[in-house]
């Protein structure tokens, strides 16, 4: 679809609901009744004349040309669907069977309603208000449902969901729906095992005990509370920042503050990295303001488009740290010298990486400055750079809820004037307890992250020297690249069936179609037996299933960063330095052992005391 | 502003945004350099060639006429500002000396962004992208919110939040910052005090200590579980219905519902109660879908709203059973009725009336069919009759989260495509395990909310004989009208600091200028020592700050349903024979003790085990 097009579909609310084979049929099919203008007109250009848009300018048209507005507004129609770029079609008078030629830009999308009325009747709907003839069906409401549904079935996109009940004295493990049957979890975001630690649990239960359940209203009328107070307090402190703001969850975080500054601010341009999680697409998109999507982590391209704007205009860069489905690491420094230079300002969603980087779990933001945030200097630093931080209870700190944190002015506004906020009730006391708990537990204890970075390093070492098609990445996550929806269910599904496994597939629209994926998240508790254990199963079923390996994938060329022999390897962003395990790193590669990984190797001589490790 | 105007605006990004200072000085000011044509032209008729509509339209125009399209362009956009209608503008060319009849239709909005850039500067600020001149200032962030918070702090909207922990042990007692301070909350949601329900603590306990803390993904990544799978079984059984869906509020369920409806079904018209809550007003915006607002529960009304559109076309009619701010109650059956008439889906939010109306709790659908619902026939009743009814877990279901109850596919189909279903973390599984015992608790136990509704009747009738100000209606909320911002957050403040009372001051945007409360929401736990408390402290404080009382607003011929004498007297949803107090009622309405009012009376006899009530 080119720009123009695409364009055209983000303003206009008509084409953007227009299925191709509505504008086909409006575009060719012509009333019974001569036109005003003598000739027949297609219902396209009826509409056209009652768009509040078309419509004024084509009677000024009309005025001054003394021929048949309309006509003219619908060949406008057609010209601004891109054709007059691709050469396919002239700026020319509505010829009905010319409208055809729409198809040529649409007709890649599907077909939205297929419970429509036939073409007649849908015209007349679109006719001005009329009481309707009782002869005139109800619209199918049932039938629409199902239709939507068949879609997602067709298109292997329909979500079937697991049953999954971690326990809190099992952890990794869960059982199903059956109390008796265990799986082990592999794919959750509970990514350092806080959902299950006693310090957190414990302090949620005294708080249920003495705060009750429900914190009983919203933060203006009852809701607000000392939970919230101090935990909006601990939240400011780890970013460094002078404020943080507690929403029910990270989505509506995001969706709150984007949609709140993006309508607010006078001609505000959000530039938004491609990959951004839904939750800033729908702010962005609730903002009803002008949106940039610029490449992913491709700073040359944020460059050139921040150039292409005024240096006045207001201006938000929106990206996150850790990109949960690829694992890839936005270039945060980079990203605040461009927001400096042209005046914008940065909203980095650290959803993924709080609790997990950083000497105090404050995110990559505060991991790129390690020893200034460890000797408690901020200052001057990335993430004291960033404008707005946003981030998740619900994540490593195993709870539940979001956060934004940034300057007490910003956060004091989002307060004040977002809906999303303003108008909801306010999290469980026991919720912000825990949470806070949680928080500070990880500010003080690095030995989590640093145990479920060693676990991750293990089985990407693993999963390379059985030939998975890992897709390479800096960060905790490890996405193993199958490229089909329905062979990423199957082995889903084999996982769990043959091996007790759980590892959701990642089908569309989470990625895009071709890149369907297993993802894969070890957490401290994922110890040895456990990774053997699924290491084996997954190439036990990449066998069985007949899914390409990295050597097939290389052999193609390379997809997505697998099988890509450019030279480039992927350095972890938790370094040997960071965890403790440079110098007996360098040990253990001069002796070179073979029997096992390298990783492995190494968590065997920690577990056995020999490593003093970042965790002490 | 005229509805051509008004149309246009929600349709076209430029004119929604453009301030109207901005669009006068687009108009008048004029480009040094001639433009192609010969002649100068404004600066609107240029971005009008950039806009993707507008622009293809005038270069169609351009094409057939010969002559500068762009011009005709910003003629055509004045045009359907409304001008042509209102007769003072005339489809022209455009002199821009005549734009500045833009003013007329525009003025009375407010500046929007005060901190914005000089005219001159602004206007090159829409000028085609290039590189900006170093010597242009960047846009002052700091500046813009500081404006945002002063103009919430003049026009008195500024929220300030009183610090209330609510106590378990001492329901309805909270402490404040300082844990000493002892208040009793007047105003919280926690209607029915499940939030300190010693089942619902002990299952949420159990469920931590079993389960963790968090849920630990979306609901398709490792987060959907036993409790989500018997949480939605258990909610389609009270609304009798086929399926449910649980969210992570109750706004979060409106918002993605609506959105996702009125984006999807074909050409969707959203008719809404003129005083729905934001939640439901942001869905429908986000739909981007018709919104056709209703007189307040106003059937005639929207009977005419209903016939103007086409039978055909989908239409939902968004409405609430009991609105929270002043407490009237929507007419259910009525609306099911015209809905059938001109086909069209009901959507229903229960959130102020679950587990406070009907004989389970299940709201006050359920309530108009008491007998029915009783003996489990919910065939026909006007509960089946409603096609979407949402509710929340955080208000007398004590917790928090929030659900939608209806069809299987209509469920199933907002399950898979309402991005703020599927892209955010699920309630812990403490939470919904809570949510569970608590909606089964009132499902079987009608003893609670028989006592509220008594002790709100018993409030009511205090206040009235006090001459207080009580909004009438027939639900369980009490609004106190004050009629200014400042008084009520002063009788607000006086309340809490020299009385130990916290009822919080509803001020705009929550209720509409002039219209500015107190909202007071008994519970079981409000007995009579604390009632008295509060009817005195009332009645003092209005004395002190010399607030209107009811006489005073009658002699003015009545406000809001304040003073009004029109012999009307509402009476409340909850019959004296629902309650089980009928018999017991007349005799003491024969006896007519004149020492106490008569609900006290009442409850005075019903403690000492006079009255079998309902709750029994």
């Amino acid at each position: 679809m080119d720009t123009v097009l695409r364009q055209s579909k983000a303003m206009c609310p008509f084409l953007k609901k227009a299925s191709p084979a509505t504008l086909r049929a409006l575009s060719t099919s012509t009333r019974p009744q001569a036109s005003q203008c003598g000739g027949t007109i297609s219902k396209l250009q009826l509409l056209g004349q009652r768009c509040p848009i078309m419509g004024k300018a084509l009677a000024v048209q009309s005025a001054r040309t003394g021929v048949c507005g309309a006509a003219t507004a619908v060949s406008g129609l057609r010209a601004f669907s891109g054709h007059h770029k691709a050469g396919k079609a002239k700026i020319h008078t509505s010829r009905p069977n010319e409208a055809r030629a729409v198809d040529g830009v649409l007709n890649h999308r599907e077909v939205q309603f297929p419970p429509r009325l036939p073409v007649n009747q849908q015209a007349s709907a679109a006719d001005r208000p009329v009481r309707p003839a009782s002869s005139s069906p109800k619209f199918d409401y049932d039938g629409f449902y199902e239709v939507e549904l068949d879609k997602k079935h067709k298109d292997k996109s329909y979500r079937y969901f697991n049953n999954i009940n971690r326990l809190a004295k099992e952890f990794p493990t869960a059982h199903m729906a059956n109390k008796d049957e265990r799986v082990t979890v592999w794919c959750a975001n509970d990514y350092l095992g806080m959902g299950t630690n006693k310090k957190v649990i414990s302090k949620m239960q005294q708080t249920l005990e003495e705060y009750g359940c429900g914190a009983g209203g919203t933060r203006n009328i009852s809701g607000h509370n000392k939970h919230a107070v101090e935990l909006e307090g601990t939240l400011a402190k780890l970013h460094a920042k002078e404020a943080a703001l507690v929403f029910t969850s990270c989505y509506v975080a995001n969706d709150a503050t984007l949609a709140t500054l993006g309508s607010k601010m006078p001609d505000c341009v959000i530039l938004s990295d491609s990959l951004n999680h839904a939750s800033m697409i729908q702010g962005i998109r609730h903002s009803g303001t002008k949106k940039i999507v610029f490449k992913h982590n491709d700073l040359e391209d944020l460059e050139s488009k921040l150039a292409s704007l005024p240096l006045h205009v207001p201006k938000i860069i929106a990206f996150e740290s850790v990109y949960s489905m690829c694992g890839s690491i936005g270039p945060i420094e980079g990203i605040c010298d461009l927001a400096e230079k042209y005046g914008a300002i940065t909203f980095l969603d650290e959803v993924h990486a709080v609790g997990m980087y950083g000497p105090s779990g404050a995110g990559v933001a505060e991991h790129l400055d390690w020893e200034a945030h460890q000797q408690g200097r901020p200052e001057g630093t990335i993430m004291d750079r960033v404008d707005i931080i946003t981030g998740t209870l619900g994540k490593a700190y195993g709870c539940v809820g979001g956060y934004i944190a940034g300057k007490a002015k910003l956060v004091d506004m989002i307060r004040s004037l977002a809906p999303g906020f303003i108008f909801t009730t306010s999290l469980p006391p026991a919720v912000m307890a825990g949470a806070k708990t949680s928080i500070e537990y990880q500010m003080e204890y690095k030995g989590d992250r640093f145990l479920q970075q060693m676990h991750t390093r293990a089985v990407k070492e693993e999963m390379e020297a059985r030939n998975i098609p890992v897709m390479p990445n800096p960060s905790h996550i490890i996405p193993i690249l199958v490229g089909s929806a329905e062979v990423a269910k199957q082995a889903s599904d084999m996982l769990l069936q043959d091996y007790q496994i759980y590892v959701q597939a990642i089908n569309y629209p989470t990625v895009p179609r071709g890149q369907e994926r297993l993802r894969i998240t070890p957490t401290p508790g994922h110890t040895k037996q456990y990774r053997d254990h699924l290491v084996n199963a997954v190439d036990e079923i990449w066998t069985k299933l007949g899914i390409k390996r990295t050597s097939d994938w290389a052999a193609e060329g390379g997809f997505v960063g697998v099988g890509v022999n450019d030279g480039h390897v992927e350095q972890p962003l938790w370094t040997d330095e960071q965890l403790g395990i440079d110098k007996i790193a360098d040990e253990i590669k001069a002796s070179k052992p073979a029997d096992k990984s390298f990783t492995e190797h190494l968590l065997e001589r920690q577990a056995s005391g020999q490593v003093v490790s970042a965790a002490a």
